[in-house]
């Protein structure tokens, strides 16, 4: 029998998936699961993007170009230049969600054996997207008790090598919540030209900045044009994670040219999903107003339900909608495994994600979750709860 | 300013992007331009398909599952099933189109500088994948002369090292037109299973068998379940390239459970695009005798109108909708450009994608182009007349 590859053998599972046969379990027992652990939001899609696809009128669902149409491209740029970022539609390429434009991205930069520093904790399929270009991802630690705010420039400096070819930061974090100030984004532009390295931000939660702060993208940071790579994706800002439409933005012309090539050997994007995420350009101010508040609301609700229960540490969240919790337990693999198996609270329990999947150094972070406040207030509260009656009774 | 990588600089551009500025010149001066040149069907998509988008109940548009969701896989199962293929709905992974298929599966089988052996001329985005992923091409020639069958099975064995780690066919094929016969699909399932190799066969085509032949796939040759991976789309069968919609199918558990992680860390397929997929399949058997009988009077008319030049070769095609003509000039890469540039019959000219990029071995089919019959028999007659009033008056 013919060998799998080296590379598939190290691609990581995600930490949550290692948890779904303990969730069926609960489900089959006849559990109530509050699903906390998923960047699924329950907010519902803007009616303009899900009713766009209703009218087409399309008889053959044909290719788009590789880089997406030139009328949506533009439309992102105007997207843009409302949220005072500059680019022009060719700065743009339209990608299979994210996801993709991470992999066009790590492509055009990285060789195997290269290297990326990415602040700790982080999203945990950029260790999967890493592995799969045969980079090597080098982890700097930040830290809960700073709110998982920039580590000190010193530690990035101590890591760059000759193989550093990039620093990723993802902006606001997820899994931190943590909304990265313009001094922040100035050190770590002083630091990329400094060493001449690419700066790629994933900055898809832009939208979601709360208590009156504003997001500063890296393509708003002069001189750092040829330097920065945003990465960019409809699916949590209009709450269509399923379209699987994102872009890759960059005023680098040869990144732009270099990320085309990888476009086209795949074809096009998804043209449906096309049309969809066009429409949602039309989407209302007063719907991500609404969406703020609810998540503000049930941000405040989850910190201070969380804050109340003894011997948990809670980063407060900035942006995004994750947040990391601490808790007074030695390994939260264990936990959320039990959660789902052992426990109940009058047929209720919960499903989290332990938060070691979103480090890269090994040993850290195990007695840290993640949760997506995802789930409304009363969830959260009954959600929370079911937290504080475990930790009374669970023993490591 | 920072530099791209090494592989970025090797990504190949497709033969038929380095046309388009001159197709767009073309344009420019008023000319019609015949698109010989792509696998774009003009075929109609099923109104089946087409319609399921329109009357969609989702409130919001989330992921599925990331290998699709399972009650699409259970029909995929069904469709092969009716195909003669058995397989399970868990030995089904959806992709975002066969490339991704493609890339999960050189992904899960390969590491950088393994080998893997494909006859040539082969689908150009090949070596695209496998630059991508690091992985080498090494062609073996199959032959104009020969219709471009499989070429002798000790030409493989010649080629096989210690990195070698599959062989790759398409079947029917892209750019040949070839059906490879019960016999051919039986020598290589003899010398992969001896050199415990892959066997990848891209079957994207497996509808579009003519003549009365009968498509062999390698999922159906007993004794081939660890080593055969199949590549599939809905793209050509249900004339929706635009939906990204295709999967990877292999009896081998390893393969799959190592593609899923590839697809985990993409968390998810397009899906809006599995919507229609899933209602394709309810296509009825009338569409498909429609298109192949539209397909083969197209082919008919072409191959004869073809023949009726002098010194045009042609390969007659059994399957697909493309075939590879031989035209007494030195260099279709430029015959292609001037086509396009200098010349038209009452404002009428052609684009052919020049066969070069469709082979790997260097100074191999520079006197041939492809040629998509994706027009009607009218269009058809006019284009291939273009052709033969322009090789009357080129000059190499």
């Amino acid at each position: 029998m013919p060998k799998i590859s080296k590379k598939g053998q190290l691609m990581p599972q995600s930490p949550i998936r290692k948890l779904v046969p303990y969730a069926e379990k609960a489900y089959k027992a006849g559990k109530t699961v509050y699903h906390l652990n998923i960047g699924q939001p329950d907010i519902k899609t803007p009616q303009v993007a899900l009713d766009a696809v209703k009218v087409h009128s399309l008889d053959i669902l044909a290719y788009t170009r590789s880089e997406g149409s030139e009328i949506y491209r533009q439309k992102i740029a105007n997207y843009y230049e409302k949220n005072d970022i500059h680019v022009n539609h060719d700065d743009i390429i339209v990608t299979t969600g994210g996801s993709e434009a991470l992999l066009f991205a790590f492509g055009s930069i990285m060789d195997v054996d290269d290297e990326i520093i990415i602040p700790e904790p982080f999203y945990a399929n950029y260790n999967g997207f890493s592995t799969a270009s045969g980079v090597k991802v080098v982890p700097v630690i930040s830290k809960i008790e700073n709110n998982f705010a920039l580590p000190p420039i010193e530690e990035f400096e101590k890591l760059i090598t000759a193989n550093t070819k990039a620093i990723l930061i993802c902006n606001p974090g997820n899994p931190t919540g943590y909304l990265y100030s313009k001094e922040e984004i100035k050190k770590l532009a002083d630091i990329v030209k400094k060493h001449d390295l690419f700066l790629i931000a994933d900055e898809v939660y832009r939208e979601f900045a709360y208590d009156g702060a504003t997001h500063y993208s890296i393509l708003q940071e002069k001189g750092l044009e040829d330097y920065a790579i945003v990465i960019d994706s409809v699916s949590k800002r209009y709450s269509m994670c399923g379209a699987r439409i994102g872009c890759l933005v960059s005023k680098n012309k040869e990144v732009i040219q270099t990320a085309l090539k990888f476009a086209q050997a795949r074809l096009s994007p998804p043209t449906l999903a096309q049309i969809a995420s066009e429409a949602a350009l039309q989407t209302p101010q007063s719907y991500f107003d609404e969406v703020i508040e609810e998540y503000v609301e049930r941000r405040n609700t989850l910190i201070s339900e969380l804050n109340k229960i003894e011997g948990v540490q809670v980063a407060n969240p900035k942006g995004a909608f994750y947040c990391i919790a601490q808790l007074p337990i030695k390994n939260s693999d264990a936990f959320a495994q039990w959660l789902l198996e052992e426990f109940d609270v009058d047929g209720e329990t919960v499903m989290v994600a332990p938060a070691a999947g979103f480090y890269s150094t090994p040993g850290v972070g195990l007695n840290q979750i993640r949760i997506a406040y995802v789930l409304n207030n009363e969830s959260l509260i009954k959600a929370v709860n079911i937290i504080k009656q475990a930790l009374k009774v669970y023993k490591d």
